[in-house]
């Protein structure tokens, strides 16, 4: 007689396979954490092999025929709740994905990204790109290998941005960036048209402890848990989570720029409040991850940018920054502050951008990866592609390779297809945004108060809680009622600028 | 055809696989240390998991068939290095011992202690032994439990004293706290028949950053490496390590009591500088690890006491503490504060004890513990046992269970054993001391100087460097040319408070 496990039974022990999992994982994210923060340098060798035997561990248990075995006859199973048909349906889609790696290639791979890593490093130390291209060849080599590996239709890059961004292709993004390549330039152009904006005064001199304090209260007004998690120091800033109830947070304070930290702190509680959002009884399961890269930044972003960079939410909080900072910005009127947060100037480092020329940044590293990737593009050619499109789509000299195209840590972690996750980032929240004021009555009024709740208690309902349940597009489409549409980002955007240049 | 691998090969293998255990080990204790030093409140219960998780992949792959296999055939080698048959027949001792312990045991033992450790804390709130003690008797019934499946002879305690203090027996620990009872008693007598000492200055306002900065000042002093290591706050002070490259303490500052922290800071890191000294070419191998909990104790208390509370080290050390001080200390001698923090008071509890009745408590404990394994005192007795002992031999009335029997944390994790290496440690480091003051010429004028390094560098070459190779009788031959002899201690301990209480 052959016993046969129940549906729940079973459930249970994919459960329990994927939250030991789960506490694999997050304790690497610890070990990372650690690393960014707290690491003396002489423990970064050891730490390097502890990281690799917990990520191997991870990969094994997770690619194991058992669990194969375990996903395919949950599959076939017909009395599983919908989130439990949910969650076994993303798990087994993770495991297919997976399991086309075998361990001698993600080692491969993760050897290969050290190397590329440190080698990097060493690139931008001597100013030479000379010094990594060759690791940088190994690994998009690797990263074809790993497109065919995965499979893919129409494009290879595909492959690489379907790790990030189920669902995005490169033809819904030639078609999204040739939408807004056009208007973002002639904006460009208008703004440097315009009256010119002082920004001066934020290169004061701002004490690092003022800052902090400043910070960490923006970040609690803001709606961020401290019981759930919290802010350290890193080179730079980041947020990870070990759990949706322990999330944190990284800044640096720049004594002469009162800007790194402040929009480093905003951006990285958008992240946060995203983690802490996601339901806890999920913990371990695809119904308690993010949705998407591009999801995710959407969080950020439209924290950092439609609130932390609006009119509206400074007319209560900059007073308050005033008697912090009395002497720096005191005889300076909001309206003035207002203009300089938003300053737009075409400039060599993505991270450093402003709103409307970042997406020229990604555009560009897009369509590279693109080259890279088909192979249109020899690996000793990227510096001068780079400094040739900088002086074309930004109007900016590259002086050197540190300021160009090793300016991003991204490749040499074999991270080709994020970038555009950025962007798509910037996209969803000016389209979230607006449904937000269109469904929440008064939200504006209560922004305007300081007070975010009710657009937090909207992400809560309509982003936050669902974490894998949807895609991007369909999140998109449930809780705006459209797909993407460009539209809504660059309504915004004009709208914006409109008033503070001026034309 | 039997191919039969080489033992290099075979010593390889278990290289191997006993460093990938060591990275899931040392990761949990990055998790551990994170959760004493920076986790935010709600993060406790997923942690707990977390910390679950590592720990029994650890006990798995150590106790799996396949090590013990290994460990056989390489037993059986006659061809290896002296250091790696050393290796091998201590990691299978260490197999041996764990494979006694089924993986159902052990969770049953991680299970109790954190209920255990959740009643303590409880209990301690309310101040309430009859909340621990159901719990603590189950914490105990596990403890014999655990005594029988190790084995033992003699005394079933021994067998959990061997897990802290391998060789240390009943017979041994009786022999020796009989010898130091006396003589401590008598020398308790006196010196509460001698001239008061006045103390009250070290609990003047020593503000917190000033008092962190010269205990980091002194850590450095004393050879910490902060390149392979570092300082953070915690609510109990503690050492921990992730290899020799990476040993984090702890510390607590409180403005009120200039004691608490300086001493915890000198006792950590005489632990860490055992740590930092153990040889790092034998990551995750026996060599590479602590002899034992008394050795790794007596590198604590030989800094903290024969150091770090001596007169001559306070010569040079203390204008330089006048100098941050001067309102607290700048009128007070070198002479009063060597008297003051030397002062023997008994008192109520262990960690704050002087260098006298210290062993008072521990003996107690240790009577105590005795007593509840052989199974000659039952749980809900403790408190009038503790509390009739506290009297007789401390002269001290314990006025609530919270400053008596339930201030120690140790009983809640199942350390039952334990408190015995904290003396052993005291006895072994006057014994060091000793033999590093008659090989080393001028090492008193050079610890005069405030010059530790001579003292460190015959700590490295005598204890540090052989790691687990000899057990601590076998070290303390080696470096001293004696097993453990209690009249070095006793011998320090005259000396020291006759000059300052001049019977």
């Amino acid at each position: 007689m052959v016993l046969t496990k129940s549906s729940q039974e079973l459930y249970g022990e994919y459960t329990a396979r994927m939250q030991k999992i789960a506490d694999v994982k997050y304790s690497a994210a610890v070990l990372q954490w650690d690393q960014e923060t707290y690491l003396p340098p002489k423990g970064a060798e050891f730490r390097a092999r502890q990281l690799a035997t917990l990520s191997e561990i991870a990969h094994e248990w997770f690619t194991a025929a058992e669990s194969g075995q375990l996903l395919e006859e949950l599959y076939g199973r017909h009395d599983l709740t919908d989130d439990q048909r949910r969650n076994v349906i993303l798990s087994l889609e993770d495991y297919n994905k997976q399991k086309k790696f075998t361990p001698a290639f993600v080692r491969r791979l993760s050897e290969a990204s050290s190397r590329c890593f440190h080698t990097w490093l060493q690139a931008r130390t001597t100013n030479s790109f000379a010094v990594f291209s060759p690791e940088l060849q190994n690994m998009i080599r690797l990263k074809k290998e790993e497109a065919e590996l995965a499979g893919y239709e129409q494009h290879p890059y595909n492959a690489l941005l379907d790790q990030y961004e189920k669902g995005a292709t490169v033809s819904l993004l030639d078609k999204v960036f040739s939408e807004v390549r056009q208007p973002l330039r002639q904006l460009l152009d208008r703004i440097s048209g315009g009256r010119p904006v002082d920004d001066q005064f934020l290169r004061g001199n701002y004490p690092k402890q003022q800052q902090w304090d400043f910070g960490m209260e923006l970040i609690r007004q803001l709606g961020f848990d401290f019981e759930a998690g919290r802010q350290d120091l890193s080179e730079h800033p980041f947020t990870t989570n070990f759990n949706s109830h322990d999330v944190r947070i990284t800044t640096r304070v720049d004594e002469h720029d009162f800007s790194n930290m402040t929009w480093s702190c905003i951006h990285e509680t958008g992240h946060a409040l995203y983690e802490q959002g996601l339901p806890a009884e999920y913990y371990g399961l695809p119904l308690g991850e993010y949705a998407s890269l591009g999801i995710h930044e959407s969080q950020s972003r439209l924290w950092e940018n439609n609130i932390g960079r609006s009119y509206e939410w400074w007319q209560t909080v900059y007073p308050r920054l005033q008697s912090v900072f009395p002497k720096q910005l005191g005889a300076v009127s909001l309206e003035s502050f207002y203009k300089a947060i938003n300053k737009v100037q075409p400039s060599l480092i993505r991270t450093e951008a402003d709103e409307v020329s970042y997406h020229f940044h990604v555009m560009i590293r897009y369509e590279l990866e693109k080259k890279l990737i088909e192979g249109n593009l020899s690996v000793t050619d990227i510096p001068a592609w780079w400094n040739e499109h900088y002086a074309a789509w930004l109007g900016v000299t590259v002086p050197d390779d540190k300021r160009g195209c090793l300016q991003d840590v991204h490749w040499s972690h074999g991270s080709f297809g994020y970038f555009p996750t950025y962007s798509l980032g910037s996209f969803y929240a000016a389209q979230f945004f607006a449904a937000a004021k269109n469904q929440v009555a008064g939200l504006e009024a209560s922004i305007g108060q300081g007070d975010t709740r009710p657009l937090l208690h909207w992400l809560r309902e309509n982003i936050h809680r669902w974490g894998r349940r949807y895609t991007s597009e369909e999140l998109c489409l449930r809780s705006t009622g459209k797909t993407l549409d460009i539209s809504f980002f660059l309504g915004y955007l004009l709208d914006k600028y409109d008033n503070i240049y001026k034309f």
